[in-house]
């Protein structure tokens, strides 16, 4: 096992470099890491105090901390540079191939990644939250307004997956559970068949259905493997013969949902 | 103005390509960019369909696309580096050099950075989510749970930055609007004074509070610039009194109010 400490430091959010850093060490096996995000370092000050944590980290760990650092403003990074860990650095390493394929120079701006540079984007992803938020759960039968319409057993994980394709995306998705009376019917429930081309379907193993629900409600019929597997068995027998597209949930993540989601019904709305 | 074509391209969801990509491009002025992004590229076949969209591209904008890759597999990987736009390649720059600073050797493996290998962060993030949903708006007022709590006027952006800390951090989030009954006194209410450690202010300018409370009530005394001045000013000077840290939403982006949260309430957690 590799002790290690690895930092992400910013000028802003820091949120660009630790999904960097994220992405790169899981390309490693058997690390064990400490992780400490730093953002927000645009003073001198902030700097050397990281650059002393650093120090800190190295000697405890006896190992060079790891240093993503996503700084733009050239006299902070030189101080972060100067720590005694190994600094992989974005702008560092990217800017140079990027101006040479865009044929132009940059213009150094710290933190714009993630900051409210496109006051047009922000409200549209809390006019999304909001949307999804009012449209959860079948709240609302008008889905006239929706992008995505996630239709699915209850506690397959539609609310989550809403709220993550309007807060990361700014995409309007409704959801709708398919209840008992809904899947006596072979067929969609009619409201939903004029948003045909909105449609998909979340599904899950009832095993872990089972499990979710008896977190709810201990005991209850509605918790109990047979009526999961009553379901979850309806649910996608209903979605397959209607042709809804259909993801099932329970061993992917709330971002590979999403992703797939929106590839599958041709969504290119641009993260946040 | 230069036109060009961007392309994200992973073998999983393409979060890492995207948010990379943004951050790069955002210190670069006057472009216009038409974004593409192409998660899941794990078959020869889509490798070869993602090339020939980059030259359809290269074509209509008679310009070398951009390409932001982070195909793991080699094999997918040479088919995009043989397209003809410029390939900007995540492992391929930064595996190198992360090797050497960790003294050891990648094991390849696709689409881990926002995979569910974490099955109990996984949980975590949907707990801490419906956490906040059954916290939000000062729905209950038992928060011996949370890990922040925000406090501030109708419509400040509360819910929006609570659930997006809970999807992308795995905080449990809730939020207390402070309503005119609270704003007669000049202190806390009394059940929030038990939580102070976790409590962080959020405040707005009154025009912008009054856009927004006018789209949801248009003419009402609630929208009118006079009550969002005096919230506003009540609520300010509240929480200041209280030494209750507090961020201006005005100017700032969801992932800028959360990670200043997150950073000043010193809470470490993990970004997914």
């Amino acid at each position: 096992m590799h002790h290690r400490t690895v930092f992400y430091i910013s000028d802003g959010t820091a949120i660009t470099a630790e999904t960097l850093g994220h992405s790169l060490l899981t390309q490693f096996e058997d690390l064990q890491l400490r992780q400490r995000r730093v953002p927000f370092v645009d003073t001198v000050e902030k700097a050397e105090k990281v650059v002393a944590e650093v120090a800190a980290a190295a000697a405890a760990d006896g190992q060079a901390p790891i240093v993503f650092n996503t700084i733009v403003n050239e006299e902070l990074s030189a101080i972060i540079h100067g720590c005694n860990g190994k600094v992989l650095d974005l702008f560092g390493i990217f800017l140079k191939p990027l101006e040479q394929a865009l044929g132009m120079r940059h213009t150094p701006s710290k933190g714009k990644a993630h900051s409210m540079h496109d006051a047009v984007n922000y409200e549209h992803r809390i006019a999304a939250t909001n949307y999804a938020l009012s449209h959860d759960d079948g709240v609302r039968t008008s889905f006239s307004e929706a992008e995505v319409i996630l239709v699915g057993v209850s506690r397959s994980g539609k609310t989550p997956t809403c709220l993550y394709m309007a807060l990361n995306f700014g995409v309007r998705a409704a959801n709708y559970p398919l209840t008992d009376d809904d899947l006596e019917d072979t067929r969609l429930p009619e409201f939903l068949r004029k948003y045909r081309n909105k449609l998909y379907g979340l599904t899950i193993d009832p095993e872990r259905l089972m499990q979710i629900r008896e977190n709810r409600r201990p005991g209850s019929k509605y918790a109990s493997l047979a009526q999961c597997r009553f379901e979850v068995a309806a649910a996608e027998a209903m979605l397959q013969r209607e042709k809804v597209p259909m993801i099932n949930a329970t061993h992917a993540s709330i971002e590979e949902i999403a992703s797939r989601i929106l590839n599958d019904l041709g969504i290119q709305k641009q993260l946040f």
